[in-house]
């Protein structure tokens, strides 16, 4: 059976215009990846309504799951709760359970529990909440939706908490060899061993240092046995590679 | 008049896997803000033919530039100048002027123009070559889709010739203050400015340091004198804040 698949949805401003650069991503792919399900595409918008709500239903509609970073802090562009709930089609108010958790939080600080921090209740009918551990205002997931905190290390707690409920697939491996010669002088055989494999990605990854340059070959592929004969085959077109 | 808008399409499996992390993208989203033109949209799709020419086409009809990274070395999995030419509905085959410029290159390293490398040489009809002055293989413009390479060395020094082809808008400017409050706290004030202020975007990012929190708030846009009235706005609202 192949394995779930999924897409990420970045929602910020900031992104785009270059001022914070994206961690999310990176480090939704490696938890995926070991998780067996698959992140095919992924995509970063503005702070807009539509484009968040039509990129959502688009890729909710493509693939098993999604995974959106971004917009559901406390202040007026943090939308994104509203547009997955248009997404899916699903009322959206403070809901109490949400409102309990801000509230037990603040009030152990001292803080009060204002109207812009009463948004992040903002939870759609039907979704389940993602614990947040660090700041406690909640993700959520409706439908096949996960949404998650822009910064990234709520994001990450997030998706900690989140990943054991998803069921995976077959963990996805990778060998790597490395071989100091042009791309292009390997092309040959690494088209060969690609056709012998088809269940196997096998991806070249051009490297320059002070000393010359090589590829890093990396094949990728959830079946053990498949990559060792790969390997194996790698092994004899480039005897000088190192693993 | 508006600026320009973009969207950027990197190309990759290495990337949805989580083997590496795209920088061209913060490159590419700071070097446009700089231009004048927006970057409005940013997706990641694997090494898969029909996701990139699908991508390459939506995107195009969207945005006045889409710009793409990887997948125009000399191996198998490097498909995107066919897949562009796909969805350009343009002919593609080695073009003379892009083999030129391999032959030169090769014959100047005492290395074999093969078969893998002329794969390079693959250019669509009517396309106009991008410069490529570390590794030689040019990339290329297919109407308002500009093609180029995923080794950030090389992404950068290409974009670095493109971008003065192209017409920019005004430049996007931004100012900061550092506000060592609870974003909840000042999201109603944010919110204000916001409202008084719609040609310029106001965003705040929540961080943490090890004696405690705060929020950044950034406002862009390209009139100084609007950002200028919005930041005294904001100074009145935060005199403690930092610039």
């Amino acid at each position: 059976m192949p394995n779930p698949t999924a897409a990420m949805l970045v929602i910020g401003d900031e992104i785009l215009s270059g001022r914070t650069r994206d961690s999310n991503m990176h480090h939704l792919a490696g938890r995926l990846t070991e998780h067996g399900i698959d992140l095919v595409e992924a995509r970063v918008v503005a702070d807009r309504a539509e484009a968040i709500t039509e990129a959502a239903r688009a890729l909710s509609v493509a693939y098993d799951h999604v995974f959106t970073s971004g917009g559901i802090g406390p202040t007026h562009d943090d939308i994104t709760a509203d547009c997955i709930a248009a997404a899916g089609d699903a009322a959206i108010d403070v809901r109490e359970d949400a409102r309990a958790i801000l509230q037990a939080h603040y009030d152990a600080r001292g803080s009060e529990l204002n109207e812009a921090r009463l948004r992040m209740a903002r939870i759609p009918d039907g979704a389940v909440l993602i614990e947040n551990p660090v700041s406690a205002a909640p993700g959520f997931t409706l439908g096949n939706i996960h949404v998650m905190a822009g910064v990234p290390k709520i994001f990450e707690a997030m998706l900690a908490g989140l990943l054991p409920r998803l069921k995976g697939g077959a963990p996805m491996q990778s060998r790597q060899i490395r071989v100091d010669r042009g791309e292009g002088d390997i092309a040959g055989p690494l088209s060969e061993v690609a056709r012998a494999h088809p269940e196997i990605s096998v991806g070249s990854y051009p490297f320059t240092t002070e000393d010359g340059f090589g590829v890093n070959v990396v094949i990728r592929g959830s079946d053990p046995a498949a990559l060792d004969a790969a390997m194996e085959k790698l092994r004899g077109h480039f005897p000088e590679g190192r693993e």
